[in-house]
């Protein structure tokens, strides 16, 4: 399906990069667009993932600004996930719910101070939930989207790609951590961090007229490192069990669907929105889980909408993501499971969105190597 | 360029039949996708818009519900238009604005009664303000996407085709006003309203499962009156002046900026969000507005990022949607101009998309025919 582009799907500092080097389609996040592919086979994309350097265009993944004196209090009520202990420099995935516990959003919060945060978004429009929030309880804190455009850098040579343009001490930042590095004078926010298994960083480019530079100053660095353009791949999100809002999660669904009872701690005191929600939940246990699955057959269609799993025609479950894995010779999907369904190595039956009824294995996740 | 769709592109119960019909791309609004056309020029589908009917999926469309003993209370905080004497069966277009009077959403409200709105929204997560806000003030409303998928009939043949199978009373709908018309014994909200200025009806199905239904009926019932498949025209909609959130406004504009003034009532005592920015502007005036452009050279690229207006390479505004109009074998546009500069018939260059500096002439909205 060809896409319409106006202004009000936005483009990025990378957007005229992306289309030099031949992006071939797009996807609409955050109101931005985000590059989906090269014109290179979605499989070959994965190899070069896990075995070279890519730089990714994720601008899209715009940030929300909470500033103020009551910034702390507000990302506290906005999340399960006790924050009362993280420190300035790091990064933290949490689900952000509603009141009925619904999954609104799952950033990762990046703490620049005990009074300022970057909530790093994934596809719905946060800032309007935060900014309701606040005025409606009169809390002190602006709530605003500052010019930041992130760009990434995800594969086993991330290290010395990006090491060549800010400095060696990339190395020494811990996973989930950030450090200010200079570019060209400007102090830029470097984290450990990214949207694959493969290692790497998200670098914050907080200007967008500084965007092309930083892109052209990695690209430039890279051209021994087999360094290429790319973009989220989903058959290795799929494997590692990378989740992504809108498609395996939506406001339909509560942190222990999605796997992220990790991240709300229920006996922590706090009173952060949509904890008596979840604490029913947890006391009648939850419905439904989200698990890998393997299935049979020759390469699947992508899944626009979620695909029925049927054990002797009772459904158990769906499928949200699907895609062909080279490493498995299977397709590979992330699929929301019914309880009782949900151990690895049930069987179950995927109504694929070709119309056939293909074999399929429940599996943990991230996918142990096949 | 290429759209990839998957889960979180929602599709509308639409969809299997406008890709039937052969739609040839889509635009992404509200996480839902919407048809931009069905392989004829633009120009073609604008005459036959003004000519004959059309069948529109605009279920992105999505209907934020507010229910409850201070769902009032709640819609009118969110907007400084007085809704005080609205009436259940009414339509109102309303500014939808945060504490800094920033646009935030323009929605046509429908009141279905005095404790039920559904606020038929532009291209951003309003439900999330809505529940903010709600949440946030202790309010007594519950705040949901209802299972509603919007399906515009617009044209001059619109009031014959929706009568064949709405019923004659149809006729009878005043502008901006809706009644529950049976559709096989469902009672479906029909209103006279529609992103066009061609006339016509927006068809409220309330019901997934019901939509293929309803379209069908509408094509079979239109096979004489010359009947297509459309969308939203970009020709007729500027020429018409109707606007479109992310494009000709953002959070960065206030109504006033928008031509929106008549839709704050300042001296209304009304303690609604933004009131005091907005009684603040305009009392110093506001800088820019919008209005109609004109200008020279053979048609126009699609303006993906605002293009400069300048007089005498002095900026004086920018143009946020542009096209070539066959009507007035010119291209029209939608710009905002700087205070003092958005005089119909001033003479302005315009920074073109393909490079070009062009010849422009402001115009008022809706643009006087040619």
């Amino acid at each position: 399906m060809k896409l319409q582009v106006s202004r009000r799907q936005r483009a990025t500092p990378y957007t005229p990069r992306v289309e030099a080097l031949g992006v071939s389609g797009f996807s609409v996040v955050n109101h931005t667009i985000l590059p989906k592919g090269f014109g290179r086979p979605v499989a070959e994309d994965y190899w070069h993932l896990k075995s070279h350097v890519q730089l990714w265009d994720v601008g899209c993944q715009r940030q929300v600004e909470l500033h103020g004196p009551d910034a702390e209090r507000l990302v506290q009520l906005m999340t399960p996930r006790d924050l009362r202990r993280a420190q300035a420099g790091q990064c933290l995935y949490a689900p952000i719910i509603d009141d009925e516990a619904g999954m609104l959003n799952d950033p990762i919060i990046l703490k620049l101070a005990d009074d300022r945060f970057w909530l790093s978004i994934s596809d719905s429009d946060l800032l309007l939930w935060a900014k309701g929030l606040a005025l409606g309880m009169g809390l002190e804190v602006d709530v605003d989207e500052p010019d930041v455009w992130p760009l990434a850098v995800q594969g086993p040579s991330s290290d010395d790609l990006v090491a060549r343009v800010f400095g060696e001490q990339v190395r020494d930042i811990r996973f989930f951590r950030f450090e200010r590095c200079q570019f060209e004078g400007h102090p830029l926010v470097v984290a450990r961090s990214g949207f694959s298994r493969q290692g790497g960083f998200e670098i914050y480019v907080d200007d967008f007229t500084l965007g092309a530079d930083v892109w052209d100053a990695l690209w430039q660095a890279g051209e021994d490192l087999e360094l290429a353009a790319g973009c989220p791949n989903l058959i290795e999100r799929i494997e590692g069990g990378l989740l992504s809002y809108g498609n395996e999660m939506t406001r339909q669904n509560n942190p222990f669907e999605c796997g992220l009872a990790k991240y709300c701690q229920l006996d922590s005191g706090l009173d952060s929105i949509g904890m008596k929600a979840l604490t029913a939940i947890a006391k009648r246990g939850h419905a439904r889980e989200i698990r890998g699955l393997i299935f049979d057959g020759d390469s699947c269609p992508a899944c626009q909408q979620p695909w029925s799993l049927t054990i002797e025609e009772r459904q158990v479950g769906y499928v949200t993501s699907a895609i062909w894995s080279p490493r498995f010779e299977k397709n590979v999907a992330l699929a929301m499971l019914e309880r009782g369904f949900w151990q690895a190595g049930t069987a179950v039956d995927v109504a694929c969105g070709d119309g056939s009824l293909r074999a399929g294995i429940v599996t943990d996740l991230p996918m142990e190597d096949g």
